[in-house]
């Protein structure tokens, strides 16, 4: 009997093994698939690296706007194959680093429950004391527009493009549906965007999502509330069929190729979970604590993408890691997750929402004050070039405690930062203003938010 | 009898007027030239306009970093209009604020003393309870070099200059000679640094300043430890003549411009403070408390660059700000500066220095252990194609309290605001270690930092 089976060597697996290792030798790590992580093969990593060249050639493109006269011409044929080589590099230092964990630790198969201690893969039981599952999710599918062939992309295809492609549709409108579209269009893709939601990416809040919107309008044709009615290939094409919300015409565009981002699906459905407890058939509404991943009071852990509401990276191995320490201290579950909640869209500018968003504010009803600034006409930014967009910090009315932020503005990944470090020593609006901003700054703006929610709340003491 | 006269009108003069106005009708401010700031109309704005210019144009012309090959030409005529009219849009919003002011506040004329509480201004006598002294700082001069006229460039007439000249000579290599000459370098002006000393900027770490210089070396044109041994006109041209450190041959180069940036120089001597004790006319030794700015025992504060080892803008407004404090609660004066230090050189990658310097800690003698991260192959800087330099934090060898740190990576303004929030916080390593670090920021690369101290220090346990 193990101490430890890990199911799954993502991101969450991987950061659970290196903590298992250091405490015991007597445990087993179970992949089926490529031993590398989503993150790092499809996901974080190959998406910013073709950000990057996306932001790069719009900046070059925008040369104007920082007085600069240009005459540009370029050649992206390369881009895809940057984002491959450097994709390898990254998944090569992950496979270099299972490569180092002892043989005797791994099996390659797909693992299911026969009952709350024992697991079979590849037509062997194994036992534990204890297991952590970290099997991740995929792209979810469609079969009826995967009549396309290979036309239809997901996040998991699309980097395996040689080249960019002409013109895309992406359905979908969340966070990697965001990042690519918003990047491909930089590159000098047409991009059309379908989305079931009137919404871009992670924002809850109505004055930060309107100053989205207005940004995106301006650049990528968006279709809210609209699903393909039919994907169907004609020759070179994808022939995409839709309604259009305005005046109820059955309309159509050609594309070279369709991007299916709407959203993924977890793969915890391979393990029968329901051998369990038959009750654990039903995936989606799992017993698990949120802070602890803990499966009902079972010495199970599901951590990372498998079920999850942020699927992020950082979340992932530090779930990995303390479900190890709740494992091994178990039936005493302690190790609890502390980091307050932070997502970051990497578009142009970047999106971010760090501990409570606007909508979870709203719908528990709490008393909260909201501080806005504009960045059109902060400083730095307007220094940059890149004054768009804003900042709206959200305060407990009463104790004007940090409760959580909302962000559209150029480097909203470093604000975040800042946000999250400071919820997690619970600073309050005093506190926060009380730190050094450097001019000129971005942090500037942050800061003239945090001037805003000061004065709304002495004007009502 | 005023309550307080505040004496110069820049980031500290203003930053003050407006705590005390809060307080008092019964204030005075005089300003002797214009109403505006060094910051806005001299500093830090327009040197960021011009290094923005370059930054994007130095993006732009190494897009093949991220896979895009570019055939560019860029006209650069408008950069320097485009500089003065974003500093004349900060300038004027400082003077519209000015404006706002009660005429019978303000006073322009040149202030200096008569006794401890009696000021002379255009033959005039005005005297307070309280003085606040903000009259600044400007270039330092050199009357053998000015003998070639409107060729020798200061910070302060630099943004003047129509068009970016074909070449320049810079003499200096502290923070403003860094930001400018890479900015023109990277705008494709022909730049020469000339420098008394051996190093580049404010990093006095010899790890990081090496990689400092390795970039700089790559780029620019450096002699060390080397001043012009004269200038002089020569037609169109002006030709600077100095010995070569390595042969010790007389040389001389032609350049269009020199750029005297050997640093600035208090304008406290026009006060006359000796006529309130005589030993006061050695200004470079005044008895001013660091962290109030007081003059002696006097009800006398000196604020913002007239008097300060790190003229930054954001503690000229702080000092004006607690100084209004202290001189209405005189002779109690408890408002004392609580920010950490913090200086940022807008160079590329940027530079900066929190808290305590390497050389502070090592004149100090304190028992200090030194983590460093290098981003030449940082996940975030790789895939961004500005995988350069890196990052040292330091910690006290017993508490394991954050003392400082030096960094020169790209954004590391980001970091330096993290880290001087953390110091004010007084964290520890294991609290730092405990943050959210998004995957892939360039925040990841300050956690390996953080490691690498965290593994010395366990080891040394």
């Amino acid at each position: 009997m193990y101490d430890i089976i890990i199911i799954g060597a993502g991101s969450a697996g991987i950061s659970a093994y290196k903590q298992a290792v250091k405490h015991t030798d007597n445990i087993l790590i179970i992949n089926h698939g490529p031993w590398d992580t989503t993150c790092a093969r499809v996901g974080c990593m190959p998406s910013k690296l073709l950000i990057s060249s996306a932001n790069r050639l719009h900046d070059a493109q925008t040369l104007e706007n920082v007085g600069i006269q240009a005459n540009l011409k370029v050649d992206t044929s390369n881009v895809m194959s940057r984002v491959r080589k450097y994709r390898d590099h990254f998944t090569s230092a992950v496979l270099e680093d299972v490569n180092s964990w002892k043989d005797k630790h791994k099996i390659n198969g797909i693992a299911s429950f026969i009952d709350k201690s024992t697991i079979q893969v590849n037509n062997q039981t194994y036992q534990a004391k204890s297991f952590i599952l970290a099997v991740g999710s995929e792209p979810r599918r469609n079969e009826e527009w995967e009549k396309i062939g290979n036309r239809l992309l997901t996040s998991d295809t699309i980097f395996e493009l040689e080249q960019l492609p002409q013109s895309i549709a992406v359905i979908g409108s969340g966070s990697i549906a965001t990042e690519l579209a918003e990047a491909l269009y930089h590159l000098g893709v047409e991009v059309t965007i379908f989305s079931r939601s009137s919404h871009i990416a992670i924002a809850t809040s109505p004055k930060i999502q309107s100053l989205i919107q207005e940004n995106f309008n301006q650049k990528l044709n968006i279709h809210f509330e609209t699903t393909p009615t039919s994907l169907t290939k004609e020759k070179e094409w994808v022939c995409v069929k839709y309604k259009n919300r305005e005046n109820q015409n059955e309309e159509e565009i050609k594309v070279e190729y369709v991007l299916n981002a709407t959203g993924r699906t977890s793969l915890l459905s391979s393990l029968k979970l329901e051998n369990i407890e038959s009750s654990f058939s039903d995936i989606k509404n799992l017993p698990i604590d949120n802070s602890t991943k803990q499966l009902k009071n079972y010495p199970i852990f599901i951590v990372g993408d498998a079920y999850t509401t942020t699927p992020v990276q950082h979340e992932a191995s530090y779930e990995g890691k303390i479900s190890v320490n709740n494992c091994l201290s178990y039936p005493n579950v302690n190790d609890k997750k502390t980091y307050p909640p932070l997502s970051i869209v990497f578009s142009s500018p970047e999106i971010a929402v760090v501990g409570k968003s606007y909508k979870q504010l709203k719908d528990a009803e709490h008393k909260f004050t909201v501080g806005f600034a504009s960045y059109t006409d902060q400083g730095r930014a307007t220094v940059l070039g890149k004054n768009i967009g804003g900042i709206e910090v959200y305060f407990d009315s009463t104790t004007q405690e940090l409760l959580g932020a909302e962000i559209y503005v150029t480097e909203a990944e470093h604000l975040a930062h800042l946000l999250a470090w400071s919820l997690s020593e619970k600073a309050n609006l005093k506190q926060l203003l009380s730190k050094p901003y450097y001019h000129p700054t971005l942090e500037e703006g942050l800061r003239t938010s945090l001037r805003d929610a000061y004065s709304q709340l002495k004007s009502s003491d």
